[in-house]
């Protein structure tokens, strides 16, 4: 930590500031230049976190050094992390995985009709939401519990691993039952509840950036989990709002690599919601293999007309299995498969 | 709605349009431009918005014409909605109302010390936190319960109604026991779990704007309140994320005004969160009253430097005690009491 | 300046690093934690922001302590700025200064009858467009040089001074000729030609803040001004772009506070663009002088139905002379006049 | 253009609204809804632009169907624009073109040296800036016209085509002279005097998005160029401004594939400006080429320790080779070559 003192700084600054630093046990390292006088504390940053050394008297700025996330940093952990989901699916290694499904689980034929399309185009882990986030209290919420059994169901009966969001701490219980991974939404990666129930779990989970959410605390959450215990984190890129509304998101292409810098963690892109547009899907998702992700979420439906949500962003599975060719050949060019 | 067709739509398109809105019992108004054709619907928006028309072929853009909120709306109710809190208090009225207190509960004899500087300046409800949201999970998170009954308390020793926050849909029965007003903080406006919790008690809610949220999508969540059977709702500005980093968020002064415009709720602004540096709170506050909020929240503590969290942007007593009295003249000056 | 190493710095690494530094003739304070060493430049930081220090070997972060401005800001030069406009117009002092006009010049009559209005309601200077910046290149662009030269002859006519905007360096003699202030547009906050040209006339300049400019950014082009020679500068926060689409821009009201504290230029507010709706002006006007500006720039047109440029932000004289009163009350509970 | 009145408008509203756009010739539809009518305008929507119909009594929004901008869309012109560049070079067709070279021009055998590097490692066209648009007025500012005649010279003894930037509508002429194509950046982007002089030119124009434009306004811009005669125009992304402040802009892939969309120009991606940092640099080259663009324009310094900007976003010449090696493979991959 570093703190920046006013020009106008006195010695009684100074020394209240490091009676207060003394008593953490922190040493104090003080640089008096001919404008400012600068006083580094070394020793554990988390002490002084919290402490508002902003309102002593005296002080201009307090720049922290050290990242404020540990077990999910590079420096904890070297080597990517691996993540084993099911039986056979290995996440963060050299095979980029494909979740794919609609957007919301809408009945067990449906779902099936769709996901056996879906794994025939190569997809891995099948996703559909049983209970839905949604803005409007008037829109459709999701079919809740039926909802996690068709899923369940209908990836036993494909042999394919499931993902589904968790939207409240008093259902994960209830989703860990029927699911292979936890999918926290944006809307919810600051949920502190839901997080410390989630990384009680031993389940991998998939936690989405926060529409809003800098790359750092988006770390933070995740660290939330692994602070709690549970290790299977993945973290999920999927748009930024920005001031640009031709786009329901921006999708932030940079922040895959500079989470992979970061952390340890594998990430995912979405790029149907990272678009909004189905029309962007595809060269969306072209952009997050060659960026280096570990990962994709596309929403796929066969008839985009009846979808209950996020239809205009759904790809039909025609377009997803042509898609997913040409995602083989980008892979390919980063030395990966898919 | 209104459905812009792209210049390259068939009539086959327009037909296959027009049958599904048949079907939901609308009736469409067909314009044909020479550049392009628009179609009109009238009758419920609702049913529309559940179907993804920009999907359908031909369509360009799908634009709203109604506002997607009901029960928050000025149209729904012309006159300004009054909220009645413990016995005294009556939000939404000529008297503007303060809420100030702590950022967090540390101690009984803290909490009691500072709410009765805070009353003798004039504030009329007594914040503090019991449960915490913290971007790090070592953080301080709160005294939990312990908070809420030193709030009750000394509340009760005070006179002053309450208001603490609570993020946890299990945490509602709780903090209602304690509290006169929850609050739904930034992180939580699309927590929909807990805002139907929330929704079906009748106690006063106060609901801060999430730091991405646009006007538009904060009704939409005071609409889960309403809808679920709790009128008595006040919305809270305090700030937005935007690219300037000087400040903690952008208080969208414009934001008081629109609401109100849109919206029957009271409107309160929180300029501690609005800027996050004790130095600009005082000019925020004052604005904030010229611009017609009907209440403030401001976060006070006896001595910044040992606040367990908050403390860069809490004022001492004194100098809210002199700010209280800088708004009274401002209150006057709008011709509001404070 | 502060220079975090990586965990990984090799003592090589420091060594590269002080050699550089010695050889532009600065010291360096060598702190060595635990987990990170941090080296404190001590010095005139101008010579170190020309060299990318981010790119040498073992470095994670740089840090600048000190403010990249000096001309512009409080630490050299304490007491607020007062410029002299005209004869009798002083502004950054006790007096709020009103401009007002419409925003493009239409013709002769159409400008002296509204500023008629405008001047018996009270403001001080006129303003009206005679270049425009237009998104499209289709749109009005304005009367050039006729447009100023009614603009002078009605300034004349009425004693008032007048302010209209300057987009192009070859044309800052002509606009020069004509009017009292300078106007840089926010679209030209960093034109920095264009800022030259103006920082070598003594004439006063108003410079707006850019749509996506930072605060800091904002004072950096006012240096530019200053640093050419031209010290009779004021700002003018006019609305930020963020994700909210209601309002045209957000208008950033703590940048008020914000920019008083780090400079001692005057700062007016443009609560027109700042809001871009009409209905919203007078709020947002009771905000700034609430909040501490030193002077308001409102649009004002006779008939905003005929208005070649943003009839939907301009009032009508009627209302404007209404609010001249509003503010009056609020600028006297601030202690200033109006 | 559609407008939608408030529920509270009157018949003579509506007839005062029908008595204006008929004045324009305009053909109005009326569909009176149960709780709003809506009036659909058919005709050149040029001519309402201009009329500030939010402001007609009983108006609540009013929307645009078409597009501002007409010479730039696909709408115009269906096929993708081809750019001829010196003579050999054609950008906008299955070769992706790569612009690389210093931030600035330092010396001419500086130049000379990385340009050697630069050609051999495959790059088509040698960029270099000799007027730079600097945030401080204390920063390097450029050679000038120097700087302009090493590039020149550079070029022809490689026989590569150059690309600097102008910022000034009065050095039109004389950087006209000495490159191949002109870069107007990203503070210049609403430079409407500077537009409409490269507009008035034949040569080939890159023009750079704003740091927080909006995708239609980037077109509307470019839309200035032809408008003015100048159809050899190519837009370059290179970053927008959001709340992330890790990198030191968001690099907005999805604006690829839908400038793409929306007009028939050439897209470059300046990954160098995009991310801000060169480690990052390569993973988001290799996305862009991934998404589609057409070109690239990348910062190479032989020495970023020595260079006089942006040299914390530069790659050395070993790493621009290797990465042009891999960016071989996925425009193979995505059907085109580098």
């Amino acid at each position: 930590m570093i703190i920046v003192l006013k020009s106008t700084a006195t010695e009684d600054n100074i020394q209240h500031i490091l009676k207060r630093v003394e008593q953490l046990g922190l040493k104090a390292n003080i640089s008096r230049g001919v404008e400012r006088t600068v006083i580094g504390l070394l020793g554990p940053e988390d002490k002084l976190r919290a402490i508002p050394l902003e309102v002593f008297p005296g002080v201009d700025q307090v720049i922290p050094v050290l990242a404020p996330y540990k077990l999910v940093s590079r420096e904890f952990k070297k080597d990517n992390s691996v993540i084993k989901i099911g039986k056979d699916i290995q996440l963060g290694g050299s095979k980029i995985i494909v979740m794919a499904g609609p957007c919301s689980i809408e009945s067990l034929d449906g779902l099936r009709s769709v996901a056996k399309k879906i794994k025939q185009a190569g997809a891995n882990v099948l996703r559909g939401g049983a209970f839905k986030p949604r803005t409007s209290p008037y829109d459709f919420q999701g079919l809740g519990e039926d909802g996690l059994k068709h899923l369940a169901q209908v990836g036993k009966e494909l042999g394919m691993a499931t993902i589904s969001e968790v939207m409240d701490p008093r259902d994960v219980g209830l989703v860990g039952k029927y699911v292979d991974i936890f999918q926290i939404g944006a809307r919810n990666m600051q949920n502190f509840s839901l997080l410390k129930e989630i990384g009680k779990t031993k389940k991998p989970a998939m936690l989405k950036r926060g529409m809003s959410a800098t790359i750092k605390e988006w770390l933070m959450s995740a660290e939330y989990l692994l602070a709690n215990g549970n290790y299977d984190v993945m973290l999920c890129e999927r748009g930024i709002r920005t001031f640009e509304t031709y786009t329901r998101n921006t999708l932030d292409i940079n922040a895959v690599a500079v989470a992979k810098q970061l952390s340890h963690l594998p990430v995912i892109v979405d790029p149907s919601h990272g678009t909004g547009r189905w029309g962007l899907v595809g060269s969306a998702a072209k952009a997050a293999v060659a960026a280096g992700c570990d990962g994709l979420m596309i929403e796929v439906h066969e008839n985009p007309e009846e979808a209950l949500s996020d239809g205009e962003q759904s790809l039909v599975p025609e377009n997803f299995n042509s898609l997913m060719k040409d995602l083989g050949k980008i892979a390919n060019a980063v030395s990966r498969t898919i």
